[in-house]
């Protein structure tokens, strides 16, 4: 696309001037491995069911959707009954375009003027933009060097800033780490004692937990959902884009309790989910056993891929590799150049991204083809620069 | 659902308690009449198309969607040339799911606190929940006894209020009512003219003209995108839920400067429009002329319904209908308990809407089918009333 230009004449919002539109590059290259999606495209017997509830629910497109995706919302419960144990009832669950629009909806529902919300970097670089668009202010907590939470600081800060909402990472996009359920439980404990600034004696913060990425956790680790019939200020946010491999059909989701869920549909757009998306959706829900097995896959690709980096080099020294219970693992650590190395990668073919903390950079796991394209072209350029 | 309970522990917007999410009663009714759908679901061939446009995307969806979605953006182009004749550019078009989303996007971008939107009444009644969720002031000047616009009285608002937004419906919801393209001219004139309050010297209103339901108008009658290429400051808004019979598939586009889509594409979420739903939107694309035949057949039915109705008598005066050039009428101007014959034609069977001042009700056009039935209620309903 052409360059943004907008004339001073135009009444755009102040604190708007001179920003540019969010998002990576979309670039034409051999090995995407900068966005986190999920390298393997549905399988013809997805594709199949796809199409046919996409030609039921045709006929129907002239009226107006089901408002309240009642299916769906089903289908939600029941995925999460199987994948975390959770047992929720269709009126603590909420779909839309994307986890960006659950956060913009939590944001416009909590957030506004005169609020807070707190979350600890690095973190998700779309946060702040929520927080720009609804005018909530942003505050954030700094992450210990091991990219793991500062429970005690955060709480501090929860008790000092008085947030309406606090807004984690489970697991940290771009650094993997992943929350303990009994730091959740503690934040959770924090934010029931606490005020918010602003509001009335009584009213608390919410506690927003995005677990975009949480299907690529260890076997074992506890999903926040867990916790949700126990607390009424816990949210917790869910896409299908990276373990259904459904980036393209922009589907999220929020498990919550039915007060955070009603404070959302009061905000939400009238008919906000189409009724193609709700069958495609339902579509991938049919095959849940089939996507789960390729997330354990790239599970194993992941951990190899950070062995391998681990026994790399840059400079003589070992490359370090933040404990990643995702889908990507954030590497370096001790780049000097770092935009050098990811430019030398793109030019074999290899997009990558420069993200997170000076130093590092973040890969996500594709095919095991390209994950040998991505090894060989890093190969050579750490032998490059070493022969510098 | 069950009812809205949100508990007072929850930081729900201040302004936002008490408050009830947006939208008719979805009932399951036999003639469904009152949301302004289109009642001719696709076509085989139409639907034909989709499923094979969605086959053959499907295995692009582990990937994220194009987020400039630039085919459906010239879609949009060549559709409007057809269509009214305008040469626009890509640059120049924007698409969202819903204009509802479309709204909410102008209003991020040129509204907020301290910022005024300024309307005509009656009017759109989602439009002061757009103001509300973006915290933007929300001013109406009252139309004319027959629901034209008083321009002078609305220049004037424009420079006593100073407002960043100037937002009027051609067709007008729930009247009908066009904007002649004469009255849109001075308008673009005075906003050219006038301050914006809070803002800088030379900065000066936009003008949104909401055209969602434009192709039920009379034939000569121009759409307002006929003036983009010559103002910085006017943007149309468009949809496919009425003319293209789309409402389950949730596409809204904005024609509009280039200043105002690079604007808007600051505080669009990033991947807002899934590839799915592009897809379906060009498909029916494939299908413009099928698409238009039938709205020229509904432009009759409006014709001969208003004629039908302007001949029946509420307690032996005639019922008023509102002129409209869209695909549904306001009629009645002196039901003294309009909640009551809405009542007696659901249980009918015939769902319309009490919409619009009090004493009229809004009732859309359906197939001939629906409309014989609605013609035999609605005779039925005002006997039982002569008859008391």
């Amino acid at each position: 696309m052409s360059e943004n230009t907008i004339p001073a004449s135009l009444p755009l919002r102040n604190d708007l001037i001179g920003e540019e539109p969010y998002g990576a590059p979309q670039l034409d290259v051999p090995v995407c491995l900068n966005v986190n999606e999920n390298p393997y495209p549905p399988n013809p017997d997805v594709i199949d069911t796809i199409v046919e509830r996409v030609r039921e629910i045709a006929p129907t497109l002239n009226r107006y959707p089901d408002r309240e995706h009642i299916k769906l919302r089903q289908a939600f419960s029941d995925y999460l009954a199987k994948e975390s144990g959770a047992r929720l009832d269709i009126s603590q669950l909420w779909g839309a375009n994307g986890s960006n629009e659950i956060m913009l909806q939590l944001f416009q529902a909590f957030g506004g003027p005169g609020r807070t919300a707190l979350s600890c970097d690095p973190t998700y670089s779309m946060y702040p933009e929520y927080a720009r668009d609804t005018f909530t202010g942003w505050k954030v907590v700094h992450r210990n060097a091991d990219f793991t939470l500062d429970v005690d600081r955060t709480i501090e800060a929860i008790n000092e800033i008085k947030p309406s909402m606090v807004l984690l990472t489970s697991p940290n996009n771009p650094t993997g780490t992943p929350l303990p359920l009994e730091d959740t439980e503690r934040l959770l404990a924090a934010c029931e004692q606490a005020d918010v600034a602003g509001a009335a004696p009584g009213v608390h913060p919410i506690l927003v937990i995005d677990e975009a990425y949480v299907e690529f956790r260890n076997p074992g680790t506890p999903s926040a959902v867990s916790l949700i019939n126990k607390h009424e200020n816990l949210a917790v946010s869910r896409t299908m884009s990276k373990a259904f491999a459904y980036a393209g059909a922009r589907v999220g989701y929020l498990a919550a309790s039915k007060g955070i869920i009603d404070s959302v549909r009061i905000v939400r757009m009238p008919y906000h989910l189409s009724a193609v998306t709700q069958a495609v959706a339902l579509a991938a829900f049919e095959h849940t056993d089939e996507q789960l097995s390729r997330v354990a896959h790239l599970r194993e690709v992941r951990n190899q891929t950070a062995a391998w980096l681990k026994s790399q080099t840059y400079k003589g020294i070992p490359l370090e590799v933040a404990d990643s219970e995702s889908n990507f693992l954030l590497f370096g650590g001790h780049f000097d150049n770092r935009e050098r190395i990811f430019q030398e990668l793109l030019d074999r073919g290899v997009l990558i991204r420069v993200v997170g903390p000076d130093g590092w950079l973040r890969v996500c796991m594709g095919t095991d083809d390209e994950m040998a394209r991505f090894r060989e072209a890093l190969t050579q350029v750490l032998r490059i620069v070493e022969a510098e």
